[in-house]
């Protein structure tokens, strides 16, 4: 007889909070990734455009943690006509061990909003400098709200501003998130302005031009750039690359989906140039910031190691608290 | 809120035994597979070797069918030790048009062996000859005796063999099916005698070494090769080539994972050689057998259309049956 747990998504968002667990976890699984044998396959992709879908399927084997997650991530763009959400899915968690069926996290996307948040925190605790209080979020949708949250869990932010190519949804975003986060939040309309003076700026799109011009960046920012997770998304001028420090999340994914993709496209960095990936700052093994007047950028599009990470952590919890069904075959 | 089904080996098996229609459905995958704009990704590989397991995820969209399969096929060595068998897996079936997950099919991996033993049928149908009445089956597992089966359900078998390393396992394997299939199945030592003969050759194997000698082969034989589906297996002789009509089911899979691949390492094939594939065959595209005294080889590594072809007839049959437990999200 086989055994696993089924976890809803309504009991993973009351077991899983992005809260600074979540942080310490992903954060421990980029420093395997820089440190340990790691095994992280290229995503696998699918795409069904009669029906503007696609699904990534993406897995990670972390030595010296018990499970491993394989996570489904469909994106169904006409989703929203059928008032259903564009994007859910689910991960599948198995034993290392045996491979056996350990949980099905049926999450509809949740675990991978917090694991995604829980970078751009790990990203900024590692390459913003330690007195920034002043954040700055591209986006009015939900990751926006959640990337600041994150920020505040290792950052004193005392102020953010939100900039959106809607406004009106920025302004509404705006007044959420000050109610939810306890420091103001301020819609602002020129992205210029939003960008002068924040000490993190945080990327947020699904935009397939630059949002973020390389010349409005000042000394001492920081870039975290999350919307681009797939070849034809770009957030980020490519020029910015010639002004600042840049830190993959991880190397072989930013060269073929992220910002680097881009500014390789555009000739102004090498193909095979070196930088650091974010697991090798937080080892110690390459400099993040080294200067106060720096301009980092960490250009994250999500790996796999996250959502093994996130999942062990949401198993281990459901193990405690009991949150769970339990399936016997 | 999510409706999903959940589908149990048990009740797997009892829904979808391997029959004439389950053939069928594999058949049509393989038509649809050359004749429809069918997605079938390159199959995601994670390998643990601390504890010699590996996961394959497979997938296919084919145009017209509702649902698409996510496969997770973990295969790990040690488990036999632990009293658990080294296979087992799921598979998860979205719909086509939402990315939405229907059904949860927790079958450890049956509806793989069925749909892996209903391709060796189509293959015998498409290119065995018509009276092809006996049958061979090097190696004596699970697999052996399903392919036994599958084969009489689309061919007047009246006579079947069993070769494999261990002479006492086929032995008992022959007395198990004489049982099963209703003709007779009996062991035979020396291959060579086991080949002579017979109409149709089917190698169900792990070896790493060539089990099947080119030079055992006789005119008008059909050979389904179907053990290797990683890199390092390979049951046929590559000198087998240059006597027989080679077909494959995926050109790309059996180029890098399948016979293909070691005959093209040992140089007796060009890398870029074009052949036929299954489902051309099927569809009347390319040519099968096309005289009595030929030889044909069919090379089946395991697509991703066999599973989602299989799960949509689960599917479809567990929504008649209604033997299934719905899980609400």
């Amino acid at each position: 007889m086989t055994r696993m747990k089924i976890l809803t998504e309504r009991q993973l968002r009351s077991i899983v909070p992005l809260d600074r667990e979540a942080v310490a976890c992903v954060e421990e699984a980029f420093h395997a990734l820089a440190t340990k044998a790691v095994a992280m396959p290229p995503i696998l992709r699918l795409d069904i455009p009669e029906h503007r879908g696609e699904v990534d399927v993406k897995t990670a084997y972390v030595p010296g943690l018990d499970g491993f997650a394989i996570k489904i991530s469909p994106g169904f763009f006409d989703n929203p006509k059928l008032g259903l959400p564009s994007t859910n899915g689910m991960m599948v968690l198995l034993s290392s061990k045996t491979g056996l069926v350990q949980a099905l996290l049926l999450d509809n996307g949740y675990l991978t909003d917090v694991r995604t948040a829980a970078a751009g925190a790990v990203a900024a605790r590692h390459l913003s400098r330690e007195d920034a209080s002043i954040a700055t979020v591209f986006g009015a949708g939900m990751q926006a709200g959640l990337q600041l949250e994150a920020l505040a869990l290792v950052r004193p932010i005392r102020e953010a501003r939100i900039w959106a190519r809607d406004a009106g949804k920025a302004e509404a975003a705006a007044r959420e998130m000050t109610d939810k986060l306890g420091f103001a939040v301020s819609a602002v309309v020129d992205p210029v302005a939003a960008v002068s003076g924040a000490d993190i700026i945080v990327t947020t799109t699904p935009s397939e031009t630059p949002v973020l011009k390389a010349e409005w960046l000042q000394p001492g920012q920081h870039v975290t750039v999350m919307g681009s997770d797939t070849e034809h998304k770009n957030e980020l001028d490519p020029h910015a690359f010639a002004r600042a420090t840049y830190v993959a999340d991880s190397l072989r994914q930013t060269r073929r989906l992220g910002e680097l993709h881009h500014a390789i496209a555009a000739r102004l960095v090498p193909a095979e140039a070196e930088f650091a990936e974010l697991g090798q700052v937080i080892a110690g093994m390459k400099p993040g910031r080294t200067r106060a007047e720096e301009i980092t950028i960490a250009d994250l599009t999500g790996t796999g190691i996250q959502d093994t990470a996130i999942a062990t952590l949401a198993f281990a919890r459901a193990n405690t608290a009991d949150a769970s069904t339990t399936f016997d075959s």
